[in-house]
C-alpha cells in the first residue's frame, strides 16, 4: 500500500457528496466496542458527529474561523434507533441526508450502515447555530456553502 | 475526609431509591468535556447507562450472572433533549423514572440535572432483554426485583 | 438504600486521604470495556486523571479559580504498567502516592487495584503547572494546600 | 469531492508502509478534545492503538481469525511523552517504527505528529501475544507477515 495522494486522503477524511447526501467512511475501533462484543451504543452519536464536521470540511466551511468567532452548531435533540450491532474492524459509512436548513437551525437524518446497506443505526439530529451559547441566525457564509452543496447535489442526483 | 463506610460507598456507587425513582450521583470529568468547554453531547448517554447499571446493582440484580448466561438489556431506541450545558467539576445526578416493564422490554425516562434541579438533558430510553442477541422475556428474578423495587418505592413515596 | 449524607457523597466523589496517600474509589463501567471483555487500556489513564482532580477537590484546591485564571496542570509524561485485567462492574480504587512537588512540577505514582490489593495498573505521572500553556511556578495557594495535606497525612500515617 | 476508489479508502483507513515505518493518518475530532481546548491526553493512546490495528490490516493479518481463536496482542507497558498540544480539526499521523519482534512480544515506538513533522506525542509500546489471556508465541502467520513487511520496507527504505 502506497501513500495515497492528498485528494484521496481528504476525500476519505472529509467524506464526499453523493446526490443530495454526504457520505463519511469509517472503521470500527477496539475502543468503540464493549464487553458484549459490539459497538457501545453512545459511539454511534460520535460517529454521526464526526460525519457532520467532515461535511463542514467537505464543503469548505471554515470551522476554525467559526470557533474563533465563538460560533458553532449545538445539538438540541437527537434520536437514535439501533437496528443491528456493529463489530470490531468493520468498515461502516455515515450517510447524512434530509437536510433541513431553518433560519437558525439545521436538522438532518444520519444513517450508519455497511457497504452492503445493512443499517446499524438511524439518527435524527436537530442542531442550532449559537454564538457564545446563544442562538443566532446561520452565518451567511455557512448558509451559502450549505445551500450550494445541497443544490448542486440535488441537481446531480 | 475519612474513608466512608462500605454502605456509604455503595450508596454513592449504586445510587439510591427515592419514591418511585432511582438517583445516581456523578461528577463531570475533564474527559467528558470538549473544546467548546462543555460536556460533549454523547456523554449524557454514558451517564444514563452508568445510572441504569447502578440501578441494577442497587436492587441486587446479579449482573455477572446475566452476563454469564449471555443475557442482558440492549438499547433499541434512545432520544435525548439537551436543555442546558454542563461544566467540568459539576456534581450532577441522573434520575431514572417512569419505568415501564413490558414482557420483554424496559422503558424509562432519565433526567440529568444538578442539585438545584436545573435540567441538563432528558433521555427517553427503550430497552429490550436479549439472550445471545435475541429478544427474550425478562428473566423472572430480574422482573421480581424490579417490580418489588417499584412497588416498594411507589408505596414509600 | 437511602440517600447518603453530603459528607459521604463528597468522600466518595472526592476520595479521602489515608496516611500519605489519596484514595479514589470507582466502578468499572460498560463503556470502559472492549470486545476482549476487559477494560480498554487507555481508560486506566482516565481513571488516574479522575483521581487527580478528586484529590484537588479533596484538599480544597479551587479548580474553577485555576481554570478562570487559565492555569492548570498538564501531563508531560506518563508511564503505565498493566498488571492484570479489570472487568465490568468491578469496584476499584486509585491510590495516588509518592508525591514529589518541584518548583513547577508535580510527579506521583498512581496504583489501580481492587479492595483485596490485586493491582491492575501502575502509573508513573509527571505533571507541570502551566498558565495559558506556559510553565509557571506552582500557585502559592495550591502548593500550600498540597504540602499541608502531605504533611498532615505523613504525620497521620 | 467524489468517492475515492476502494484502494484509496483502504490506504487511508489502514495506513501505508513507508520504508521501515507504518503511517496512519487521522483527524482530531471534537470528542477527542477537552475543556482546556486541546486533545485530552489519554486519546493519544487510542490514536496509537488505531494505528496498530490499521498496521495489522495493512499487512493482511487476519484479525477476525485471531479473535475467533481468542488470540490477540495485549499491552504490557506503555510510555507517553507529551511534546505539544493538538487541536480540533487537525490532520495528524501516527508513525509506527522501531519494531522489535521477540518470541512472544512486540515492541515499537509510535510518534504522533502533523504533516510538518511537529511532534505531539511519542509512545513507547510493549505488547505481548496472548491466547485466552495467557502468553503465547507469536502465531506463525502473523510473524511471517510482520517480518515480510519489515524486511520489504527495510529493503525499500
Amino acid at each position: 500500500m502506497m501513500r495515497p495522494d492528498e485528494n484521496a486522503i481528504n476525500a476519505v477524511m472529509n467524506g464526499w457528496l453523493d446526490g443530495a447526501d454526504h457520505i463519511y467512511p469509517m472503521t470500527v475501533q477496539f475502543e468503540d466496542t464493549d464487553a458484549i462484543g459490539i459497538v457501545y451504543h453512545s459511539n454511534y452519536i460520535n460517529y454521526a458527529e464526526r460525519a457532520r464536521t467532515a461535511l463542514l470540511r467537505c464543503i469548505d466551511v471554515d470551522m476554525q474561523g467559526l470557533i474563533e468567532r465563538d460560533e458553532g452548531i449545538i445539538i438540541r435533540k437527537i434520536g437514535v434507533e439501533y437496528k443491528s450491532p456493529s463489530y470490531i474492524g468493520e468498515r461502516l459509512m455515515v450517510t447524512s441526508t434530509n437536510f433541513n436548513l431553518g433560519k437558525a437551525t439545521l436538522n438532518m437524518t444520519q444513517i450508519v450502515s455497511d457497504d452492503d446497506g445493512k443499517v446499524r443505526a438511524i439518527l435524527d439530529v436537530q442542531g442550532a447555530f449559537v454564538s457564545s451559547g446563544r442562538p443566532i441566525r446561520i452565518p451567511a457564509d455557512v448558509r451559502e456553502k450549505m445551500e450550494a452543496a445541497m443544490a448542486t447535489t440535488a441537481t446531480a442526483s
